[in-house]
């Protein structure tokens, strides 16, 4: 597998995509984008598991319940959440206008929002957006769109990798949008994937959504998740390979540079957090249970108290014992060791001595690596997340803006 | 039932106490309490549901295995955790230490400790401490052993209240220690609980495990629970009440006392957090069962962005909605109505326009109400917290202490 230079989800054949200044609620930047597949294409999504599911992830968990869709259309700036059946109408409205401009079926659309909740979408605004966008469509247009979601993250999240699969290049294009932190109008974590392999659905599917687990589901922050969360992917078959199945000799090789992209990216949210200075990576190795290394990886990465530790350089072992504590993960504390990068900190669930020099080294990189072993099993996970910082409270005790 | 001015854990009869600094960590200060009963009491407590269960709730678990205690002995400075089977060997030599002082039963000692973990408690300064302790003994010594409990709490927390049971007055004291969030060094939540109403084990232990998960549990800060974490119950029987069963008219009036003080030792706990400038209290009803009240409770007092608004004097119900979606409770999305103090800013799931200047007036107090109503049931809970300042940052990101 390999990783494109200037990958976006306009790589894979056959997709375009464009960007637009709507003034939804921004002005002066791109707000709004399409992604365009020229033939409908296999689709699958998964949502938020927040009781309070927004509109636009209603439409188009109906919309894609056949498994198909041809297009995405996202805006930013108003999330279109907490709307209640007037939500519902502007999502619908989005998703026809966006069919419409495109000549596609009414139900072939991936219909997102983002940004502030509890306002209408302006749909005047809105669909003269979409019919711009429509018109505008082009190959490059990938790097448009992953700029136009943006909130509150302060850098672009897109890349592309490509591999074989029975002897034909396969590309996997991916964007995303949403902060380690989740913004105060719950900036909303939205991953967008492209790809022209010629998979069925069930496939598509089981490779998908065991991918997720691992990767944007392990973003754990401050434990929030918004209600906006979703992350869709289209396979457009235009690669021409053999029809992949579960089956297909070349499924785990497809199957795994998903896994990838996926990873960089959830990596790519954690790390852009509110206020972050660091992106941090918790292995948990030696569980019982799958289900077990999650919690323990998760409750890491979410405390607040390892979050401030890791931001003050504190290789504080005991922290990170604690949390893997209350996770809710079975384990015996007396097998525990924790290790802050090459260092190990803790042996036997007790403190060791260590070189504090070095763990602090450790510390101060761009990334930290925390390892914690149960030795009782053979299942692991990962999660990410970043530190906690001054310009965390800084930027979330701020006026609704 | 009265509450009594300057109450203490020596305000019910038959109750003793003194604080000793036996400088175990400490220099300058009180850092070790006896409480004593004159005669062996009905004894109850609960603990940490962290795996890494400290040394001292192990040796306690062990010692009230019978239901019957004496004397509470505890420590501040050192938590006595993270030590392995050397730290069961330390709480054993100072309970052991602390029954042949008092010349009580071996097993008819309460042991705790709090502060640092990982590093051992130096025995020989924590067994001239008890030994002093124990010759120190005095009726009004529970003031002085709230105070040697403290750790990072910047107030003592302490009280007492009266009322009749079966014509005769029985006393309830209580003090505790610990902060809304949780020190570096896991400084832990500790609650002691002495009466002397005449009571069956049964009925002591149905009063009292009832209230704590209504009151302690429901203290629910950046999520993390402590390695150290326990409350502790002593009924000494010296009001000479006819014996309390459950079935006792006067149960329930016992019981909800039991109750009042236990809460308002929670509130006091929950609002003495790291960097906190206010107490946080929310409150759920109409939920359809009560583990579903309670964990939307608990949830939106532990999100770190309802805590950051709080503290921003902001009154963004949209986070609240969110903490409360992503909790796990039961509920539908379209019925719920969110107050902040007396104002609604949410009905049926969406924003209301509503008097932003009275919100934030209400944002500024010292204690903030939440009230979110479910209306699809008749049950209800409350959680405790605190805001997210940047002094918690501050506090939590320096070095290890």
């Amino acid at each position: 597998m390999q990783i494109l230079e200037n990958g976006s989800v306009t790589s894979p054949r056959g997709f375009t995509a464009a960007a637009v200044a709507a003034e939804i609620k921004y002005t002066g930047r791109t707000d709004l984008a399409i992604v365009y597949s020229k033939v409908p294409a296999q689709a699958a999504a998964v949502y938020t598991l927040n009781r309070f599911k927004a509109a636009p992830l209603r439409e188009t968990e109906e919309n894609i319940s056949n498994g198909v869709a041809q297009a995405i259309v996202v805006n930013s700036g108003i999330a279109n959440a907490g709307m209640g059946a007037e939500g519902m109408r502007l999502a619908r409205e989005m998703s026809d206008c966006a069919a419409e401009a495109l000549d596609i079926a009414k139900d072939d659309v991936i219909v997102a929002s983002t940004g502030v909740i509890g306002m209408p979408l302006p749909m005047d605004r809105v669909k003269a957006g979409v019919q711009k966008a429509a018109k505008a469509l082009y190959p490059d247009g990938g790097h448009d769109a992953a700029k136009a979601i943006m909130t509150t993250d302060t850098v672009c999240k897109e890349m592309a990798v490509q591999l074989r699969i029975d002897g034909k290049l396969v590309t996997i294009g991916a964007m995303a949008k949403g902060s380690g932190m989740i913004h105060p109008n719950m900036a909303t974590m939205l991953g967008f994937i492209t790809t022209d392999v010629n998979i069925d659905n069930k496939a598509l599917q089981a490779a998908f959504k065991a991918n997720i687990d691992d990767s944007f589901n392990m973003v754990s922050v401050d434990g929030d998740t918004s209600t906006t969360d979703m992350v869709a992917i289209l396979a457009n078959g235009q690669a021409g390979n053999t029809l992949l199945t579960e089956g297909s000799p070349d499924f785990p090789a497809f199957k795994q540079a998903l896994r990838e992209i996926c990873i960089e990216m959830a990596q790519k949210i954690a790390g852009d957090g509110e206020g972050a200075t660091k992106l941090v990576e918790c292995t948990v190795t030696g569980a019982a249970t799958k289900e077990d290394a999650r919690l323990a990886a998760k409750a890491i990465i979410a405390s607040s108290l390892v979050k401030t530790a890791i931001y003050g350089n504190d290789a504080n072992w005991g922290r990170i014992a604690c949390a893997a504590g209350y996770s809710g993960a079975q384990f015996d504390p007396d097998k525990v060791n924790i290790f802050i990068g090459d260092v190990q900190v803790a042996q036997n669930g007790m403190g060791l001595e260590f070189d504090e020099a070095k763990a602090t080294e450790t510390l101060k990189q761009k990334k930290v690596n925390i390892l914690v072993k149960f030795n009782i099993g053979t299942e692991e996970a990962t999660a990410w997340g970043c530190d906690l910082t001054y310009d965390y409270v800084s930027i979330n005790a701020d006026y609704r803006s």
